[in-house]
């Protein structure tokens, strides 16, 4: 095999085949093939794109770069959700314990937050000694006694995923339909999960800002996992406000917490209830029982309080709180039309909820409240928003962030909360 | 500056700004881009290419970052030309002295060959004791007293050029017009010559295959030159059939040496003279004697001698011949209307003229000679080409390079000699 023969291939349009796929991610993880030649085929990746053929070989050849658990064998069949990221982003807290109520098992490994999208588990970093690295018997007694658990990802899984995200990081080579695509499968398809449902997030808040490129991404996701053996579904959802009305690591935790108890906003407790069907669906147990009894009957508070214990954290100690506040109130009367998912992510960003770079430390209290969401009526002087932070010299460029976050008695242009079904 | 910046504009299609572009080639040279980085931008720039402004700015970033030799006060105006490189192309030899012995000064940097087609310096260092390393002030000397000098270029010119090509060879980023005009121009311009003549070659022998892109190239170099206070101007020239008759090393010093003595074949001769009529312009030097006569009257084989002696060869020693022939005979009877250039260029690199990798040597008497050009009738069973190699063993695939290398009784499909002129 060459490697330049495989680069001029795809720069001409070509089509790679099979084994080229297999030899370039396989040379590449052993370092037999340079940097600066993977660099090139990326980018004549984003430019000539993957055939459905190309992008779930390739996805295969990363996750066979390394190991692959394996679940099968345990008594409940499994399934899991992936997000792709959004502000306000607390589903999976609920959910995966609502589903593992409801006989599923939920072998939820997650990742840290980057910019302006928080991460699973950040969050779930705020609960007072809960901890996110387990070993593989830790998560799978949590799997066979809890149903559910959200833990990070072991470094045996998909290495070359990690060694090609570093290089496309610093290449220009990101925004790829395939590469993504076959980056966030290589990851979940090595967490053994049995089936699998994607919520591709669309609008400001979301890597995706508009409708069709989310749902190309959906159906190369969808189209990569039923290509591997694992059964896969998408619901394209609104990403153009915050989901909820907390933003930050603690502040989600705590409205995760009031979904669980049966309460929460509406969109949180209705996503989570869609996409817990979802993946009951996905895992062959159609007839089980809804994730919106599960939440309202306290079993899937019991299945969070189990699960978060398992991995030493105190369900009952409080919340890290920022040590400053300040409000922003509403500048004029009026219907509120538009609030802006992207501008609050880049304000609890800037509040300290969220890094700049992967080694630095987040806040647990920092974040943003939300007193309205689109449709509620404001008026002149009442708050819009509470800034949370340990550090107050961060408010002003905070507050800055959200200048033009929202508008009133305007034409209103909500997305529905699921846009649509890809299956 | 951020790199990522760059490559990301480059790669959405957006036009480099001055700066970006002088940073990005003085960074890389430093070695503070990452051959990863470049690698990734050099692919961007064969997806989205470069406008004439970026593609200025490049050559002359590339030029900066080493010397330029500067030959501005020698008593003649300075004049070179370029070749985009083709089968049998020996016309450096002629002219560089012809145009020499008609009043302007020739500083010709050249190099060695790889592939198909042979390098300049390859076939004089077949001339017993010539040598093409040259210092700066051996370089000046010739250009004063014989008007005429062609050797190796130093290592101090463009060397963002050197480490630029190396990384483009690996990863299949070379098939680029604005990255081999800004490639070639900046090593030309390093040079330090005042006019440019470029002979772009088009068909099956040449880098550039068809004359819409030989086109687009010249016309990129041209405007490269001319932005960079270099009068330059840009013939497009025949290369579907070899030039000449004579396809190796000193096979084709032999051929140049028929051409000074006033004979050899028309193409050679009339290419020699064209081109040098247009470096002689180029110069600002309408006026001069015609290269025609410089080669009919002995004073272009005057300065040959002159110039082969100051770099210690001896003109009037024997060339070397290779130690085996053998002869391939017309299949048929007919007019030949197609002999590939492409085909002989491989049967004389596979019986020793060329070299594989840079590291190779090459034979000096090895290569084909040509017993019939397109035009002329031939007759079954009288030889039509002659292959000589130092190793038999060489003769067989050789051979295999000329099975379909004519095509008898066929359609004209020739092209002219001289197909454009750019300037």
């Amino acid at each position: 095999m060459d490697v330049i023969d495989i680069i001029v291939t795809k720069r001409d349009g070509g089509e790679l085949q099979p084994g080229q796929i297999d030899w370039v991610i396989d040379a590449y993880t052993r370092g037999a093939i340079a940097e600066e030649q993977m660099a090139a085929l990326n980018m004549a990746i984003v430019w000539r794109g993957m055939t459905r053929a190309e992008v779930s070989r390739w996805t295969a050849a990363m996750l066979g770069s390394g190991d692959r658990l394996d679940f099968s064998d345990l008594p409940r069949p499994t399934t899991d959700k992936h997000s792709t990221g959004g502000v306000g982003d607390k589903i999976t807290l609920p959910l995966t314990p609502a589903v593992a109520a409801c006989g599923a098992a939920v072998p939820q490994l997650s990742g840290r937050g980057l910019g302006h999208t928080g991460g699973t588990l950040d969050k779930l970093e705020s609960i007072p000694g809960w901890r996110a690295e387990l070993s593989p018997a830790e998560m799978r007694r949590s799997l066979t006694d809890v149903g559910g658990v959200i833990c990070a990802a072991g470094a045996g899984l998909a290495p070359a995923d990690r060694k090609l995200y570093a290089l496309r990081d610093v290449t220009g080579t990101v925004e790829s339909i395939p590469l993504i695509a076959g980056s966030i499968m290589s990851k979940k398809l090595a967490e053994g999960t049995g089936s699998l449902v994607l919520d591709v997030k669309v609008g400001s808040g979301a890597f995706m800002k508009d409708t069709e490129s989310a749902r190309e991404l959906a159906r190369t996701m969808v189209d990569i996992g039923n290509d591997n053996g694992v059964r896969t579904v998408a619901l394209l959802t609104a990403m153009d406000a915050p989901l909820g009305r907390q933003v930050g690591n603690a502040l989600e935790v705590a409205e995760a917490l009031e979904v669980l108890a049966g309460g929460g906003p509406d969109d949180v407790v209705e996503l989570t209830v869609r996409l817990g069907r979802e993946m009951l669906a996905a895992a062959g147990l159609p007839g089980a029982k809804d994730p919106a009894d599960a939440l309202r009957d306290g079993s899937a508070m019991d299945a969070w309080r189990r699960m978060i214990r398992a991995q030493g954290g105190d369900p009952d100690a409080p919340l890290p709180v920022a040590a400053e506040r300040r409000e922003i109130l509403a500048p004029a009367s009026g219907t509120l039309t538009r609030l802006d998912a992207h501008a609050v992510g880049m304000a609890a960003w800037r509040l300290g909820a969220g890094r700049a770079r992967k080694e630095d430390p987040v806040s647990p209290g920092a974040g943003v409240t939300l007193h309205a969401e689109p449709g509620d009526h404001v008026r002149v002087g009442r708050p819009l928003f509470t800034l949370h932070t340990d550090d107050p010299a961060r408010f002003d460029r905070a507050a800055e962030s959200l200048t033009d976050a929202v508008t009133l008695d305007g034409e209103d242009t909500r997305l529905p909360l699921v846009i649509d079904r890809i299956g």
